[in-house]
């Protein structure tokens, strides 16, 4: 039995994603597929534009046999711990024997070395972040100087520090040191992402477009725009999702709700929340008297300074949004790792994994959330709720679905 | 300087108001007249169909003088804090001599002798107010009976309990235990409540509806069919509010917000809100999932039992919106009474009554919010905001508008 494990969002589905979950299976040569999904809230800290289950199908109708999901507490966070999460769900299924991830290079040979020093973690590799954290430096920036120092590469023009500055290359890298730190015998390879404009190995009529492209055409346009980039599967799991009034859900779906917290949180409150650090309550409460209108990107845009990343500040407001505390997020809760392994859906495939992980399973594999209790679980069905809850047309069914509905399964 | 006191809501303001206050002012002889009015949300535990200024507005165009903000910690409470809260107010000012409130009889001459009476609160009321809680009565019933008992009137036939099962006698009984307890000299004054259906000193083309019925007109029909019983000050301010995005504001403004709130919070967290008392944490997370529509409506009829009334349930529903803790509305924080005189609105009669409170008044009196400190005004300005927020159009300037604004001059 061999499986490929994937880390994806797939917000939305589209042709890039089918090319690479095919590229996947090839160079890997599994026979199954495994892919560990973000729940209703994405790692740039923002909502998914249709719901974890549409998500999930949408990973199913393109082949992929078992779907996983990433609990929130690892979902909407930095690359490190984000991958930690992923990585640790796929080494505990114990089924999955290789990674397959994209990077812009296409070659993990700088990122293997890279990685095996990065694992130790010393004492050191977290002075070197603190210092350029205090120099100013946002995180990742003082991550890549940091990483390329203590491998050896310091320097403005090193080329470890050139290739920390493409995200997927610092998500690669996390994926590695996760393996490392877990001992885990996944094998890892990495496929060149594929972007607009290259066509070589896609079918005829079907175009690449990025995912953030492809939500700006199905906000800003229809999905006839979007509909080019798409399978087919995505289109009308997303046509049926807006249909029935479960999307497209954004950031505007939460404006009352999350200035609402803001305007009714003391500051003392506020700081009580992960990623709400440095006196960033204050700024918050002060800046939402300076916007021109009461919106979640005019208070983004605020927000911005040198110090923050656009990310790092929305994920600050997903947190706010859901009441995660700096102590649920402390570095202590979560290199515990994932608690168990959320099912969100299986093929005739997955139903296999599935049986032969009762016995490698090395995390409980829940089926039905109601029948089990963690303290990450909380805060999953909460997120799901409150996601639901923001739905243009909100119905109860939906916002207890985790709690009411099964897996969602391909065959009969 | 003589001055007429009122305790007011105007939500909206209408003819039977006009009535009343007209009667205020020939009764007591007053040359002038105060009301306080509640801020954005109501005694019943709802939020006003237009804001405090738009209320307040409608309180100046009618005629009042001087029209001074009811706080929050008072404005949503039980009979005898509401009272409480709006006669310490009254008695601040220095310049109130009356107190002119409507009653069913019309009378005072059970009411007198019995607040003077209950305005003693000994140990033995307490006592037995709890033993009618325990026996599973709600709290406005077991009030009722440990009166009339320790007023003398025991027994389910005695005149006082007849008396205290009429709303208004109940709010008139508190307003004179207030007056007792503040040792205030204000006089007391009672006028019978005009109902529909009265009009013997209606001017012609004008009709008496309740503020409920009102209200409703408004929500189901429109403004005209509400305008026969609305002066026309209130028919054109409403319309203005309407008009502007302001407005009708109702329970349902806040439903997304409410339930995200519901959703997001930990028994625990719950259970630190006032009102939030016997289990109610538990009993309200669970019930959401066997509501139709997740909608405020259908979530207090299903919270509703012969134990609690409908008022204390939205009442407690308005602390968890606005996250009023039990330790911020406890009895020990509430009987030092309110810190402040809020002026919303006055005229230059109202001038002149501000002018003589630089002497007379024993509270601050707040034209600037900006300029104060108070935890109870920190509670205003966060209703106030929250009001605002959930606006149909919601603006920076309408949710910081206690900022940014002055009060209302209705005079150049």
């Amino acid at each position: 039995m061999s499986a490929v494990g994937l880390i994806v969002e797939y917000n939305p589905l589209h042709n890039g994603h089918v090319h690479h979950y095919t590229r996947a299976k090839e160079i890997s040569g599994a026979e199954y597929s495994v892919a560990i999904l973000s729940g209703p809230f994405l790692q740039r800290g923002e909502p998914g534009i249709v719901s974890k289950f549409a998500r999930a199908e949408m990973a199913l109708a393109m082949g992929a046999d078992l779907v996983i999901e990433l609990p929130a507490a690892y979902a909407v966070q930095p690359a490190e711990w984000f991958a930690y999460g992923g990585v640790a769900l796929l080494h505990a299924t114990g089924v999955v024997d290789s990674l397959c991830f994209g990077t812009e290079s296409g070659t993990l040979d700088l990122l293997l070395p890279l990685s095996r020093i990065l694992a130790e973690e010393s004492q050191e590799l977290q002075e070197e972040i603190s210092f350029y954290l205090r120099a100013g430096m946002n995180y990742p920036a003082a991550y890549s100087r940091a990483a390329a120092a203590a491998a050896g590469y310091p320097g403005e023009e090193s080329e470890v520090l050139q290739i920390l500055q493409k995200p997927n290359h610092t998500l690669g890298l996390h994926y590695l040191i996760a393996l490392h730190r877990l001992k885990s015998p996944i094998r890892p390879f990495t496929i060149p992402r594929i972007h607009a404009g290259y066509h070589d190995e896609m079918p005829a009529h079907s175009a690449i477009a990025s995912a953030t492209a492809v939500r700006r055409m199905l906000l800003e346009q229809d999905l006839s725009a979007a509909a080019p980039y798409l399978p087919e599967s995505t289109l009308q799991i997303l046509s049926r999702e807006f249909r029935e009034g479960r999307g497209p859900v954004t950031w505007d779906s939460f404006r009352g709700t999350l200035m609402h917290i803001l305007l009714t949180s003391s500051p003392q409150e506020l700081e009580s929340l992960h990623e709400v650090t440095e006196g960033l309550e204050h700024r918050l409460r002060r800046l939402i008297y300076s916007l021109k209108q009461p919106q979640v990107d005019e208070l983004l845009k605020a927000l911005k300074t040198k110090r923050y990343t656009h990310t790092k500040l929305q994920r600050m407001l997903t947190h706010i949004l859901l009441r995660h505390t700096k102590e649920q997020m402390s570095p202590s809760a979560l290199s515990q790792g994932p608690g168990y392994l959320r099912v969100l859906g299986f093929s005739r495939g997955g139903q296999k994994l599935l049986k032969t992980m009762k016995k490698t399973a090395s995390l409980p594999v829940i089926v039905k959330p109601s029948s089990f209790e963690h303290p990450q679980l909380t805060l999953d069905l909460r997120a799901s709720a409150a996601y639901a809850n923001a739905f243009p047309g909100p119905e109860v069914h939906h916002i207890f679905r985790d709690y009411m509905e099964a897996p969602i399964r391909t065959f009969d």
